[in-house]
């Protein structure tokens, strides 16, 4: 199986992250793996919202996700765990995902 | 000639401003135009770095910025001249431009 790619820290690209975003249901998953305490398997985010979201395009959007630096992703066993990169984002780009993370916030409270 | 379209403040996303600033050449011309003090007309951004952009490229790029609102643009003979909208996405989306725009000069000092 091949290994899942990550970039190293001092790759992690701006446009990257600001595509990553982009899409309202990475953004929502992003927030959720972002906010909680323990990593999350991919599975759990099979709605987001009202929505319901395809095995395949959820792959996807986890893909997109880790290639971009945001998510650092684990196989175990037929599941992928997932955690978030924050802190090596925070480093890189100080500020930057706790601004996007509220307005993100401020985005779904106004619908 | 057809009105330019410019979302009202309230009508500005998330998703948009994130996927306008996604873009290597559309983000250097909007800290640009954030950063300057007067209007800029399109064709000021011929070159973007050591890069020369095609015309249909720019009004492409102006447009993805303008519709995303993050600039205010007006007609002016056949320029168009181009404002930033910092302070009405400020006003919704509080700090979010000020860190896209730190991590833009951070990406750009480490090439």
């Amino acid at each position: 199986m091949r290994p899942l790619f990550h970039p190293a820290t001092d790759e992690i690209g701006l446009e990257a992250i600001l595509h990553a975003l982009s899409d309202p249901v990475r953004v929502a998953i992003f927030a959720d793996i972002a906010g909680g305490d323990c990593s999350q398997t991919c599975s759990a985010f099979a709605c987001v919202g009202d929505r319901v979201i395809p095995k395949s395009s959820l792959s996807q959007h986890f893909k997109v996700l880790r290639e971009a630096g945001l998510i650092h992703s684990e196989r175990q066993g037929v599941e992928l765990r997932n955690t978030s990169r924050c802190r090596e984002v925070e480093a890189r780009f100080p500020g930057l995902l706790p601004a996007i993370l509220a307005a993100h916030a401020v985005n779904r409270q106004r619908g």
